[in-house]
């Protein structure tokens, strides 16, 4: 049986029932985080609490207790008996319920908070040789910075690539490449590694800082710059990041082949490296 | 003690718990309506199924019950004994419940289905003498016609409207006004009606096409054409549309007095044949 968190208490995942008052239910109006757990360790944890501090500060919930995050996270790895298996933990935090008004309540509901962990089957497959990917009108909302439940477009524009044989979809906003529907995406075009620079239109991905952080330390010249769809033909390797696919190969682009239609050598040079780091904090 | 209708059930609305799995939750992926209920019959009933009908297809959620939804109506207004009062009935249909996935759960599950009455309390007060809105930015996503639960933007939008002072928050898009966070927007100008065509970047409301339609009825020249928000000077008169509101005059855009600051002839003149209608319609 999962055990999981609702509201300050740890119990039976079966067990946790949410009012349809819930802002969450009807107005898509909270956050949430997905954290990696690596047989051992947390990925990141500071950067994931860093990042859910400021989508409740943009949304101006108050949860006092985004500190204890990596507690209660700790706890539902172990009472679920994941500690020697890939796992990921979900958390989401929601304005709470309250009768329905576009206003926020008033006075002041507490949060609604749940959080829940499962074991996790990496996809090495596509990993190791690539995914395709599909490129669509970037339909979202334009503080796509904030990790909000309001995730219908991309729910909707990845079904769509799903249908189509493709693993991930995507976005093109004004002409220029944002990133997928739940995924940052990187090129590299003459030797220089390209993604959007942080803006309203992108999620900061913690796996593409840390992508930043490692191509740097390992000298390869980066421009956080949108490429242009136009020039896609240009580029020569593509990969996509985050919290599940780490470093993932992208061979083929809206149809496109990229370079020669296999993982390229900055691609598998910068997944190594962050295997390498993975290795390293293994307990 | 309430009475709400949940997965095909009436039940008491304190017994209603919704599983944490449901995408209405997770994915804001489900959809919405709002329907008047004037002492004795629905404001427009067909005009919402058919916008509900519309909203389903457009996310390929199956809800074979579209077509009960007034009888069903009709019961939470009875067993609320809210016959002879104000009233409302909100409906949400979502994809369902589900291990949380970007993909639609495969297989299919049942959606979830919920919907409530509550006695209305029309702001009379408003619709006599006109009310203040903001202009801002539209940060929503570029699918507005779907009537979608993904409303953060919305009420972010409108709290902050909220706590200038104002009723409404009222957008702009490239320059063009296109409607409020939960109303569309009429303008006056040089004697003609205008406000936004039918697209994606406005809901195509109710209230709105019946006012349409009243205008044209009476005489009114209409150019369904989005006003500029660098021609708001222009403007002689401003009123909003909803379920709610019905026609509610705006004094105050942005900070610039509308016309005289006091509702126009036009203004008037719809209001009140819109309430003359509803007054016909009355049993």
């Amino acid at each position: 049986m999962e055990t999981a968190y609702f509201n300050g208490k740890l119990l039976p995942k079966d067990e946790i029932k949410l009012s349809p008052d819930d802002r969450g239910f009807l107005f898509a109006d909270g956050i949430y985080e997905v954290v990696r757990w690596y047989k051992g360790f947390f990925y990141d944890m500071n950067g994931h609490i860093a990042r859910l501090k400021r989508s409740l500060r943009e949304l101006r919930i108050n949860w006092p207790d985004a500190d204890k995050f990596p507690s209660l996270a700790n706890d539902l790895i172990k009472l679920n008996k994941l500690e020697n298996e890939p796992a990921m933990i979900y958390l989401q935090v929601t304005r709470g319920a309250a009768r329905r008004s576009h206003s926020f309540p008033s006075p002041e509901v507490l949060p609604t908070t749940y959080s829940y962990a499962w074991g996790f089957k990496p996809d090495s497959q596509s990993k190791e040789s690539g995914i395709k990917v599909m490129l669509k009108e970037d339909i979202r909302w334009t503080r796509c910075d904030i990790k909000s439940v309001a995730l219908l477009p991309n729910t909707l524009s990845f079904q769509e690539a799903f249908e189509n044989g493709m693993k991930e979809c995507i976005f093109v906003r004004n002409g220029l490449i944002t990133e997928g529907s739940h995924s940052n995406i990187f090129f590299v075009i003459d030797g220089t590694l390209f993604t959007h620079p942080e803006s309203n239109h992108i999620l900061s991905g913690i796996t593409r800082k840390n992508i930043l952080r490692i191509a740097d330390a390992s000298g390869i010249k980066i421009r956080e710059e949108a490429v242009p769809e136009n020039r896609i033909r240009l580029v020569k390797e593509a990969f996509i990041t985050n919290t599940s696919a780490e470093v993932t190969p992208v061979t083929e682009i809206g149809g496109n082949t990229v370079g020669e239609g296999v993982p390229g050598s900055v691609t598998s040079l910068i997944r190594d490296k962050f295997d390498d780091e993975i290795k390293a904090f293994k307990v």
